[in-house]
């Protein structure tokens, strides 16, 4: 018996377990979670419910669905993608139960032997994932320079690139140009490009783009992964999709058919309760509610931005994403700049330094925390700098 | 950019869509399906809806779970355990979306570089999963001089051994002599076995095993796969575990930690709300009302069972599983008699040559059909044979 040796790449996550036991028991406003706190939308506790008295009747009840997702949920997410002058076919859209199963899961159908390309600072689950698998990753460095938004080296030859846009944890989003060259890059290369629009609801900006599709070209070179968890408050719900357009192949193989055959072989859907939840997201009544609860954390947003702005602490994001991303002041590292904020001020944010190589000295905000603490952190920031 | 070129190795699998094609529009009996037909149980209902309006509040709201399940939950999988004689920690029990989803997603922990062993006739899911990262597989032939319940063979070396008990397809169901038998010869040749026991809940014989860890020995070579759906309906609400046992280990590795580290990387968890639906389950009033419902199951088995044996038809399964598998009348092969059932008495069933070469000759009869069509069809086999 051979155990997958690529186990032992990886390293040993101590990011948020370290700030669990730096804060545990004390009375904190916590600015670093990536969770949400506003309660599911009306319409969907109206949907939910109504989907679990269907389970109680034989008349009504629902065993197997498609692995790939109800149709009435590929329909409704098609007809938000036309609210974005995408065009899919409910073929192409796969539910799914989020977009970190799904990111990991879509190596299954490349090759252990592919190169790929990862910005840093990034969401730890894109490397992981490929070390668990053997690939070998190229970095790609996110700075100040660049506004944490890194565009392709020409020198640099991937198969595999992620990008996510609004990004985790830079709050930064990518322009249509920026995302041309991307694509660009990925056609002249052969690659392939995995794109997380997980905060996409965010944008608010007309002009920036909310999905990967709206770049022409992309359709030939990139799957999209989506998740309701930050749109609708699904964190602990569980409903994504992921977008594998029917023009994308590689090596002879339309990339569709092997998702559908990865997935109807090794996944059996979402909860029919579930995607009736999910459904409802998209219903016009859905989109107002969700809208509704998006704009508070906006406002947690403006609150952190604007009192960066008056202290003149460097930071991107914020405006068009839940994540504010800072400089910490002083050259203090990030961990430096956590404890400072921990014993000074009992606010707790994420060090920037747990994102990669080029998140040090640097220091993640997150807007899912409640107004009140984050009015009252921000007073605290104006205080002491 | 490199594809998995082993998705080319897959057969197509046209089994449930040939039937499809063949039944369609059609007012037929089916007796081929493996979903189920009652409705969830009344406490199922009352939890799921609970935990319903709990989403409905901030203060109640629940966003991010444990990946690994939550603690209520793998408590009362612990009690179930020990209801069975098998103690288990809470830290040995992971929370998942299905068996299928954690059998497939469990290779991650191995090498490809390892020998797969898979009883013929199979769940072909074991067999596509493998077949995807480029395993190696050695058959196992069940057959009617075995009772579809094939034993080791000392001269194949083997890494991966798969085993569903009761069976699907077939029904059959090892004794704790026949699991013991696997377990010394895991033990002796350093394998691992995953144990699919998703049927557990239909073993009646009190001396047949219902998990693979009543056997001595297991803790140190298995993995137990699980689901609720067929013990409770849960088919469309998608909810399974999976035991690792901490004692474990292959190449210096603890399998329970890989797991762990696979599940927290790839897996966000199961919707809080159908955690609540299977926590009730474990209740003395779930299991009462899903016992009721098995029951109804093993009456339309013990109708088929007994039909079968009036008619000199050879059969395995039925007593304590939902398939019955049988030997199709007049040296007729499997397709042959699919057509001739379908043609003569509008009876559907699953032809067993879908499950592996073992399985030509042979048919599968699910006991998950509603009683009056159950005994419909069973009239008409005294028809006609």
């Amino acid at each position: 018996m051979k155990i997958n040796e690529n186990f032992q790449n990886l390293k040993d996550s101590y990011l948020f377990s370290t700030i669990a036991k730096k804060t545990k028991g004390q009375d904190v406003i916590r600015l670093g979670i990536g969770d949400v706190t506003l309660p599911l939308a009306p319409s969907v506790i109206t949907a939910l419910n109504k989907a679990v008295l269907e389970m109680k009747d034989q008349a009504t009840f629902k065993g197997y669905g498609e692995e790939q997702g109800y149709l009435f949920l590929r329909q409704a997410i098609l007809d938000y993608y036309l609210e974005k002058e995408v065009t899919l076919t409910v073929d192409e859209i796969f539910v799914s139960d989020g977009a970190k199963s799904d990111l990991g899961n879509i190596l299954d159908l490349f090759s252990a032997d592919n190169t790929v390309l990862i910005p840093d600072p990034v969401y730890p689950v894109y490397v992981d994932t490929n070390l668990m698998a053997g690939r070998k990753i190229v970095y790609l460095d996110g700075n100040i320079d660049n506004n944490f938004l890194p565009l392709p080296d020409d020198g640099i030859k991937a198969d595999i690139i992620y990008l996510c846009s609004p990004n985790n944890p830079t709050g930064a989003v990518y322009d249509k140009s920026g995302l041309k060259t991307w694509v660009d890059y990925a056609l002249a290369n052969d690659a392939v490009i995995l794109f997380d629009s997980a905060y996409e609801i965010f944008v608010r900006d007309e002009e920036l783009p909310t999905s990967i599709y709206q770049i022409d070209g992309a359709k030939k070179c990139a799957i999209e992964f989506c998740s309701l968890s930050k749109t609708a408050g699904f964190t602990g719900t569980r409903c994504g999709y992921t977008v594998v357009p029917r023009e994308l192949n590689r090596g002879g193989f339309i990339l569709n058919d092997l998702w559908l055959r990865r997935q109807t072989t090794k996944f059996n859907g979402v909860p029919y309760i579930v995607q009736r939840g999910a459904e409802a997201v998209f219903t016009s009544d859905g989109l107002k509610e969700i809208k509704a609860n998006i704009n508070r954390y906006r406002d947690n947003a403006e609150t952190i931005t604007k009192t960066l702005s008056q202290l003149g602490i460097w930071y991107t994001g914020g405006t068009n994403a839940p994540y504010i991303w800072l400089k910490c002041p002083g050259q203090m590292t990030s961990w430096e700049f956590f404890d400072y904020l921990l014993e000074k001020e009992g606010i707790v944010g994420t060090p920037g330094s747990g994102f990669g190589a080029n998140g040090e000295g640097f220091f993640r905000l997150s807007a899912f925390g409640n107004k009140e603490d984050t009015i009252k952190a921000m007073e605290k920031f104006k205080k002491i700098f």
